[in-house]
């Protein structure tokens, strides 16, 4: 959908992504265990908010219209009701409608397609809010909550750890369809802590691997499953974060900018942005990601808009295969042809098309609620400078991010563009 | 907000709700028990979409945008993600955007609200299905479940029924503040229970209850809460029903109407729709639901309908005593002055401003996700004369529903117009 009113992205802001690696993480052997406890859902959330706020000089009384972005905080944190929860950050927020969005890992793109819904229907100032923890239960109930993304009574008996069996069943059936191997898929994991390593709000900032680790199982890089048609089929370095954290942005119309005294060149504009939903329980192709590619058809689509023009990219690597996946469902590589970007360095920070240059899911963590919202204050942050040591030379004029829930069952696509 | 292109409510359906005191219910003592389930969220949610377009002889590939309305559902059913949950019920649903909403009690309102966003958006054609299960627990972990509308760090522990004893406080304060009693509230329990034994979908569609019954705690009417302060001002009879089912219905704008072959005259308009959200553990005024009022006066103010104009309410009657304040809220009566309409007969389904028709929270029953869209089919039901025994005499102009989630924390008010 190309928006009616034009939609700019302001800005945003994310917390840091923590949890187990993580050195602030409190957990048994942490100095600070029985000190100081993590962040809630509650305070991940309101920092990111704050921040968002603070980084777009927006104040909390201009915004009319609220949407949080949050997978399962009824079950990890105890806690539905999170639009009442968010407008506790600000006395200013009171009053206005906030809603909790909820579309298992892609509640934070939808949370941004509900926003610009909402901005076509005359509001003018929106923020759109992120948040999840996960690291209040032991990984095996985790696994159990997050199973709630896929069909629960149908899907959930693959494995004890239902979604990393899913993405493992996609991994054989792509490693075995295309002849290509864990050494290969081992270059993706390493980039993603690669650039974790230069991202200071990563989950995996400190956490130094090897090629040779990514590629290799190994005592500290076990393979986990228990189905024994998928165990090989994947390790620990293949998998994304279980994190902590918040991401927040403000989108605004064209006169949303001119009343917060701002101009089309101090944000990004979000050109187009595509959501699309397949039934749980109802992948037929494991080679593709169908739901994925219908968003992504839309946007670029919509907008006339080449691949070749795109020069910065997240996608939604809850897996390390799937960032591959992602790659080839959103036109970036035929089938199976997405390992040639990575292996030919085309993917890298310094690379012709650099994909997920905070770490990605894998390497920046992935905090449910908040990932598709973060996917798109990191792309507002290479467009205009502001991401450091892991800043790509030459500003992207165009940007697209791809955000996911459950096995490919719901996706959102951006397309954003730097006004500047 | 007044929709700038014109929204239409097509009509909609509701399943039966059904929990215990449901004569089809199945628990340990019913005939069926052990041979059949009874149905699940999954069943729920489908039988209410594909109600909601056999009722409007919409076809599903019409369906542009999707929304689902779900409080709990990893917590009651172990689901997420329910937006491609919602989209297994027909195939040409799958692939357009679907999004899962919550905001507790007000789920619904929430849901309906997006809606309306995304038709001011460029989509024609809407979904909105709301549905909920919460008699797959005992009601001391139900209740436990439904504290997550709260905040739950810091108000469960009023009471292990953390939501009735919020509301017992309420008509403490409002019973010593007005000089009304648990004689006078019993009227507002009765006509929920006499409307109910009208309307077949109903929960307490069996259940007699005499004046006296709703007026007095007994054996079978205790008062069941822990809190000693707060024992005395809540009984059985004052509260709604833990229920399970599904309500949905269709939207859609002008062109949505022409190209589905129908005229405006064979829908009703959504005039205006008021959404607030206060925040959780924020109330000031336990005599007053601020954040409804809020959206009252928005939808009232927007519009310049006058309250006098209304011919059918539907109100949040989450406890018996939420239908006063809720009166109030909207204008209709002045602070302490509800008891009046109810005890005068204004708000029978003979009087001058029909109140909760189908039996409301109370009688008809409160699947917490489905409720805030059952009000919007109800008030359309009565407008075109479909309501059967409870059907009003004179088809109302104007109708009004209001959804609460938490205690006033979120509010959906909307108004109603019937163009026939």
């Amino acid at each position: 959908m190309i928006p009616n009113r034009h939609v700019y992205v302001l800005g945003g802001a994310s917390t840091p992504f923590i949890g187990k690696g993580h050195p602030d993480f409190v957990w048994p052997k942490h100095p600070d265990f029985g000190k100081r406890e993590n962040p809630t859902l509650e305070e991940h959330l309101t920092r990111a908010i704050m921040l968002a706020l603070e980084t777009t000089g927006v104040p909390a009384s201009a915004i009319q219209r609220g949407f949080v972005a949050n997978f399962a905080g009824e079950t990890f944190a105890s806690q539905g009701h999170l639009g009442a929860m968010a407008v506790r950050a600000h006395p200013d927020l009171a009053g206005k409608p906030w809603t909790r969005v909820e579309a298992a890992c892609a509640s934070g793109g939808c949370a941004v397609v509900s926003a610009v819904e909402a901005l076509q229907a005359g509001y003018d100032v929106a923020l759109v809010a992120g948040a999840e923890v996960q690291t209040t239960v032991s990984a095996r109930v985790g696994a159990d909550y997050l199973a709630r993304a896929a069909h629960y009574a149908l899907e959930r008996s693959i494995d004890e750890f239902t979604f990393p069996a899913m993405f493992a069943r996609r991994w054989k059936a792509y490693s075995q369809a295309h002849g290509v191997t864990d050494a290969d898929l081992g270059h993706v994991g390493l980039k993603a802590y690669q650039n974790a390593n230069r991202n200071p709000l990563a989950h995996m900032r400190t956490a130094r691997r090897s090629l040779e680790w990514c590629q290799t199982a190994s005592d500290q890089n076990a393979r986990f499953l228990q189905n024994e048609e998928l165990k090989e089929h994947l390790k620990m370095s293949d998998c994304s974060q279980v994190s902590d954290g918040g991401s927040a942005l403000v989108l605004c119309t064209e006169s949303g900018l001119a009343r917060l005294g701002k101009r089309p060149s101090d944000a990004i504009q979000l050109r187009s942005v595509g959501q699309s939903t397949g039934p749980l329980a109802g992948v037929t192709d494991l080679l593709a990601l169908d739901t994925t590619a219908l968003a992504a058809a839309e946007v670029f689509g919509d907008t006339g808009v080449g691949r070749e023009q795109v020069g910065v990219v997240e996608v939604h690597d809850c897996f390390t295969i799937t960032e591959w996946l992602m790659l080839e469902a959103l036109g970036f590589a035929a089938r199976g042809r997405a390992p040639e970007l990575t292996l030919s360095g085309a993917t890298a920070i310094d690379g012709r098309l650099p994909v997920n240059t905070g770490g990605g899911l894998v390497g920046f963590g992935h905090p449910v609620g908040a990932t598709g919202i973060k996917q798109v204050v990191e792309v507002w942050r290479q467009m205009k400078g502001l991401c450091g040591d892991y800043q790509i030379a030459s500003r992207p004029v165009f940007g697209v991010t791809a955000n996911m829930g459950g096995d490919d069952r719901t996706a959102v696509v951006t397309l954003l563009e730097n006004v500047a």
